[in-house]
């Protein structure tokens, strides 16, 4: 069982519709013993970059080999190409739209593929579903061992954009931004320690982060340490500074919400100025 | 791995409590080397018409001898009688209460049985969850390749319903209905394309779509066609005229939704008339 | 495949997030050809009663050697302890936070190791998710058979608590409790039926339930014994007296919910008095 196929599911098509179960069918009728792992189906409707951060929040988890299906594709019927992204360990099928750019930055070598070879697609293909007709058979022909350079040519020009990153904002201001908000309430931002090294240092100079209505002057390290209603910075397990609370909602306490901005203000103007 | 069981499952269950995990317990103990697939657990409860669509989108994506579970169950608990319907290509285990009628329609050949060997069903049974007591043991033997007739005998009287069809009303008028609405808030009616083949013709007679408050010009063939905020037809990957927008929700611009009425005009009806 | 194994998931991570498909990567990348079978990702945020409940209504149902995976952990990051419970027939891997405390009282004889051998953990191990450093490789390796005593050494203060039980309250009355609501809006009870079993005798005394604003004199036997409108009892398949509603939801007739008080009323108080 050395090599058993994964493959995982990351769309914006919920789960209460058929439309992740004809995926599986699909799947299985080529590759009737792979393993079909769902990452999230919750990306929000037609949101490429929600996409690209919820695959590129689990794919590194998984065994290499594992062969990635990521279907955010509002362009989907159009002439967006279909592509397969091949790195050292992993395949990601996806349009090409940019849903993978957070992988493209997280992966040293990738090769990317315009998918032509339309004999692996399910016949007749329908304009508003090729994660069932296109993406989902490429998947499992791939996780069948299927040589990727067989779907099409390499490209060079696949989408990528830019995820957001923090600004410097005047001197010792950053503004950075929420990328998303957990199940908890929890507000992911996209700082990483490295951005702004002293606010994860162990003796952590005066800083004050502000979020919504919410001025924050404490980092923790678990979410039991926040005192009751206390909103507090704490580095996540996705990488980032989230802005969490224990036990309790920071969202709702906060008022702050995807996208919402967020102002880091280091040494003097943290103890003396405003924030937003 | 040829022949490795695949057992499918539909229902109104939802994912929250633990009735879904209890039923692949039951599964697992019976036939531990299943895959076990959800298609939908949100159908509407009691809604026995809403998992007759879910599942007659799903099953023929699997490969032959998949076993489809389908638990809509208001009866539970009654006489109304357990039942396995085989096609050629697949095993389905229901309720007798009309929820496989669109599989009925889709099938050719089918052959249903009324299940009374209980000593294939998990002791004792709970009169509220045949879920767990009696389909998924049920589909469990049958994957384990148990032969069907073991089960029970055949019958004709099995309950099946005429899914709703687009009426005529009126000359160049048909009435036609909202089945349901999608994650993406497209309205999934249950117009296909025999029923107005003028309305997908390459080249489309004068026609006009009234759904809820909008009139509905254009059919597109795929969703990005669509301007900001337009409402348009497409055909959708259901095989239905559904009613779309481009990145957004036609549920939300026309305020219709499920069981709303659809009514279409053609010709000069359709240039000249009001629709609702 | 004798001893596939099997991995359950039970927490209160939700699955829009990346986090439970996190957790599978990590699970497969240890034990390729494990079956993972979620019971329930929608436990109630932080609450340990509510994990308490899923699990407890799911574990039997898989077969023995499964492992079970209970995430509901808002102590992440401090020291309370992470811990292998060991039945005859099962593992439950959990923070040892009483989330287990169900299934204590179910099994009759069980084994507690305080893990504290971390090479067993991804590394680093994050401060805010354990469910994917800690306890998904944990189960993963005793899913492979590692000795469950080379995981730590066993314990006897773990933490357990007693499920809320009903009361006498005065002669001939006693005092209960909504466990949780489920899908249907049916209010679980912590009512079995050996603490009331008149409620549920063949030829039942007079009784009177109170439960929001509604008073029920009737235990069915199945839902659809009941008219439109009527909220009754009935004996669940969770082994509990529920409210219930023929096609209905009684969550809603009552305006009861989670933790709402249901009072019983036995012999003439039920004829006479008033419940609430």
């Amino acid at each position: 069982m050395a090599h058993r196929p994964i493959i995982t599911l990351t769309s914006d098509f919920g789960i209460n519709d058929h439309f992740v179960g004809a995926m599986k069918g699909v799947i299985l009728d080529i590759v009737p013993e792979a393993a079909i792992v769902d990452i999230s189906h919750a990306v929000q409707a037609f949101d490429v970059l929600d996409g690209a951060i919820a695959i590129s929040q689990a794919y590194s988890y998984f065994p290499t080999g594992t062969v990635h299906v990521v279907v955010v594709d509002p362009g989907v019927g159009t002439t967006r190409r279909p592509i397969i992204a091949s790195s050292d360990g992993y395949h990601f099928v996806a349009p090409d739209n940019g849903v993978l750019s957070m992988v493209y930055a997280q992966e040293e070598r990738i090769h990317v593929r315009h998918v032509t070879s339309e004999h692996y697609f399910r016949q007749p293909v329908s304009n508003t579903f090729h994660g069932r007709d296109v993406f989902a058979p490429v998947a499992a022909y791939l996780a069948k061992q299927v040589d990727s350079h067989k779907f099409g040519d390499e490209v060079e020009d696949y989408l990528r954009f830019a995820a957001p990153r923090p600004k410097a904002a005047g001197e010792n201001r950053i503004r950075a931004v929420v990328l998303k908000v957990d199940r908890f309430g929890n507000l992911i931002t996209n700082v990483r320690p490295e951005d702004v090294p002293s606010l994860f240092a162990a003796k952590a100079a005066a800083f004050k982060i502000v979020v919504g209505g919410k001025e924050i002057t404490a980092i923790h390290s678990n979410y039991a340490e926040g005192r009751p209603g206390e909103v507090f910075g704490i580095l996540g397990s996705m990488g980032y500074l989230e802005i969490a609370a224990n036990r309790g909602s920071a969202a709702q306490f906060t008022g702050a919400g995807k996208g919402g901005e967020v102002s880091i203000l280091l040494g003097e103007s943290a103890a003396a100025g405003k924030g937003a």
